[in-house]
């Protein structure tokens, strides 16, 4: 091989094993902005759930995932883990590879970890670990890769129609993980209920502030930060003028989108509510990562800031609308990543009609919705069948961590919320 | 374009963006340091400051910041504003570019809030939330970008003198964005005053330690880690033997710098002191950072870390110097960033007689420190006179988290000190 | 030179900096990790041992440790120090260099960081502070260097027999750093016998659980993300494909293992103890991560998970049966680090009998552990008889943090457990 082409291929191979390790870091991301965001009571069994979802994702990913949105069927499904258990572990996108097949895989498991996460937060403090962890298999072994393999795998969905070719596009997964994270989490939630004591008997929503906000910051900042590799990773390739300039564009329209919805949550806070909203600041931020994340390459810095503001403007009236429609979830995960996540999916087309349109979109957008919310409610409910989703009404005012774990969180403090 | 251009062009667009999300990487070593080393009572609103602070800083530098500092004059920031309106956000630098003009942007905004952040420390726990907003407004649109147009950015002092020209050296900003935000953080303590009960009216200090030292330490750890994109990315190329010796010769001398602050730190805490004192070894490493940030590619190894610790010595003595000029300096900042920053500079000469003389960079550090200071003073003066800069007596012994953001930190924690 | 020379040297130095970065990250996951797993009243002084014991390791590697473990002998020491103090700090491996010589050492500098964490925690609630940071002195700039000599460095043990040659391989340093941590801890552990009511008279084992579990898990995802660069950089080149291959396939092995770790520790401690015990997960995913450091570029995906998995229930077990023997290891770092470090040394020859074989693994860890154990019992022994290692009952019950540090690390906050 040239040396040319041998440089090239490991510069695209270290840019795609960095970006992964930051996608991986926002793992801890999750897991720090929901421990911050539950009460102390909960706070061990929603970080065991983290890394416990994080590990089952990557493995379930491997075992299966992969192959069903990568490999040409289902059917390779098989051929993919023969690979696996074979020689080097080479992976699908073997033929004519531009960079290591290993590196592909390494990005991309940690996508799936992401959706997974998307989850947790929204159905914390009331919910059976172990069905939570169960359904961490289904959804990423089988819900996200069937939906993968449409959109990013290039497949029709059932075999029926193709969604890239009806102009949909989500660059870097607005809607393929973030929206999909949050029509599961928003199955699960509408299966479990409610916690205790979050909407009164005359429609009143009772604020359950969380225990720890210099963790949900952290989180805020580790999610932040790791952004740039999800969304400047899924430029899919850095060895060139071309790629590099997009990779950089990238990189400064995620931070400024993240800016953006930022101060406008905090403005509008500021509006509502009269104080700066720190809960809303963070989560402002978070949309407008999200709202950038389907398309950050061909908007400008400003409109980029502009979309991330839109966003976090959207956040804050969707979390108070779902509290009116008494959907809790208690670190506004659905908000942040289905309301907003459907948000730049439609902001796409604003900035890159070439590749997409209105109806592409809104049509991609009910393919993964539909599937995933479908799905999701399916399994739901086949384990709240079998084991249940819902601790007792008792380990729920005692706090999720003695019953599901066993440990206290901050066993030497004094809490005076039980 | 040749292959071979096109490959360095993306390693160091890659090299930009890698190092820019380390110092983005620095806004969450900011946050938890400062939550960290304040009371339990104030670290809502010092979290809500930080990402504010950052966002603020981001949007403000691709406003009008970037075009001041390196356009061709101020007249450009229009030009340039246009430009990131237009297509693809190319930006000022666009010229016979070796790497993305976007990197360049992104590497330069992280800067920008690295300086703001500076000042959030040292105002902490007494003032008013919007007022240093405001100020964030005014500190990363206009006067930071103004002094790093004279040194950076090459320009003049007014049209009146070239600090380069005269033997002015700072390679990666311990005057130009530490010594700065000092400087700016110096006018806003002295504008603000002391907390109430920091000294006594027979002149004694009172220690007013930090409620969640795990995260100051974490903040440092933070820091240490960002600074390697800081003064690494620095180099402002790393495609070649020669940069990339340079880039790997500033890590290197990065991080002995730091270490040699820690340990001088804490060895002379213990003999001031009797204990080893975990801020001060704090202090001492982030001393030692801002000590070799002016010139960390010449020193050698050895002179790396003798030069970290002489900046963590000074810390020491700076801090308690401070408290007995009553300047309530609450994390440290100014003599972290300030004091020690002026160190840097006038180390530079040692090791690099090349491009500067110690009275270029004494004349550097007086044109930096009495433009920031300068003008900072007036506009903290003319926030107070509008708004106001400081909460009330009440507010303060309550805690700013309620009255400012209306979030406790840790509502279910049993704090007992008011 | 070569303009695609001077492209591969530059790409493979950014790599190792990159890489290095990541390792130094896991002293603050080491030092949150163990932060968390202590009592409230001990925090201070770990995070004091911790920050501290990086710059010791740092400033000791540099001054002989970096000579001793690369020079052609002890006797170049002299030769380095000069090359460190001479022009441009270009170290040992000077000659016909692929990358630039202080990137490999700031690359080796934070593995000898790893292997001096490991011991802070096994020795964490007793232990003289000053004790420890004179333990580390020797540890990071003699004990240490001397078994790498022998292993990485490529010397004869003492002259006489050399590992290599014998079919003895440790890729990342399962062994090397691990195993050499676990090693000196346990002696430290020894000489400094159990804290106060660990273990009843009837031999019975009391928990004594850690005080912020959030911090024990954010801890662990740093050393998890950190890893990448431990193991990944361990490659030392990725320049070409096949080496650009070899690294994508330790990303993806040292993820897997890791996954692998956490789900199976989790696993069986839901059959052994009836709950999702957080910090097995935790320890599960340490132990995978261990378990592969000695080899993760030959395993295949599946195989490096259950490598790791096989990890994470051994050290389920280990943990239970130190505890039988009365080895009192506050984090589990002898488990963790030593016994699956030796398990990761074990399973070396199962995918890479080319370079290893198992008579060659035990003779290897036998020459590091009786090396790092004697020499640390001796160095641990003579500290004893200058200063003390032990604190006294009272200082023990009151909590290290006031008598060694002076500092409580959460003074806002009511704690309940003395």
């Amino acid at each position: 091989m040239e040396i040319t082409f041998e440089l090239g291929y490991a510069l695209d191979t270290f840019y795609f094993l960095v970006c992964g390790a930051f996608v991986m870091w926002m793992a801890a991301g999750f897991a720090m902005l929901e421990a911050g965001l539950v009460r102390a009571k909960n706070t061990t069994e929603i970080l065991t759930k983290n890394i416990a979802l994080y590990s089952i994702a990557c493995i379930m990913y491997m075992v299966c995932g992969y192959a069903i949105m990568y490999g040409d069927s289902i059917g390779t499904a098989t051929a993919f883990l023969s690979s696996i258990t074979g020689d080097g572990a080479t992976g699908v996108a073997e033929d004519a590879a531009t960079y290591a097949p290993s590196a592909d895989f390494f990005f991309q498991v940690v996508f799936v970890a992401t959706a997974m996460s998307i989850v947790s937060g929204a159905v914390a403090e009331r919910m059976k670990l172990w069905a939570f962890l169960l359904f961490a298999v289904v959804m990423t072994g089988f819900i996200y890769p069937m939906e993968g393999a449409w959109t990013w795998g290039g497949e029709k969905v059932f075999g029926l129609y193709s969604l890239g070719d009806n102009g949909f596009s989500d660059f870097a997964g607005s809607g393929i993980v973030h929206m999909a994270g949050a029509a599961a989490a928003l199955a699960g939630v509408l299966v479990l209920g409610a916690r205790k004591g979050k909407y009164t008997a005359d429609g009143k929503t009772i604020a359950i502030p969380g225990a720890n906000l210099p963790l949900a910051t952290l989180g805020t900042f580790i999610l932040w930060m790791g952004w740039f590799g999800f969304n400047g990773g899924s430029v899919l390739a850095t060895a060139s003028v071309e790629s590099a300039n997009a990779v950089a564009v990238v990189f400064m329209n995620t931070n400024l989108a993240a800016a953006g919805g930022s101060v406008a949550a905090l403005l509008i806070a500021r509006v509502l509510f009269g104080k700066a909203d720190l809960t809303m600041a963070l989560n402002g931020a978070l949309a407008g990562l999200v709202a950038i994340t389907a398309e950050p390459s061909t908007p400008t810095a400003l409109q980029a800031t502009i979309f991330g503001a839109v966003g976090g403007i959207l956040v804050v009236f969707s979390i108070i609308g779902l509290d009116k429609l008494k959907i809790d979830d208690p670190v506004g995960a659905i908000s942040v990543h289905g309301v907003v996540g459907l948000l730049g999916l439609l902001l796409v087309p604003i900035t890159n009609g070439e590749n997409s349109t209105f109806s592409g979109q809104i049509i991609g957008a009910l393919t993964i919705f539909v599937w995933v919310f479908a799905t999701s409610l399916a399994a739901w409910f086949i384990i709240k069948a079998i084991i249940g989703v819902r601790v007792s009404e008792e380990e729920e005012y005692e706090g999720v961590d003695m019953s599901e774990c066993g440990l206290e969180a901050y066993p030497d403090f004094t809490t005076k919320r039980s």
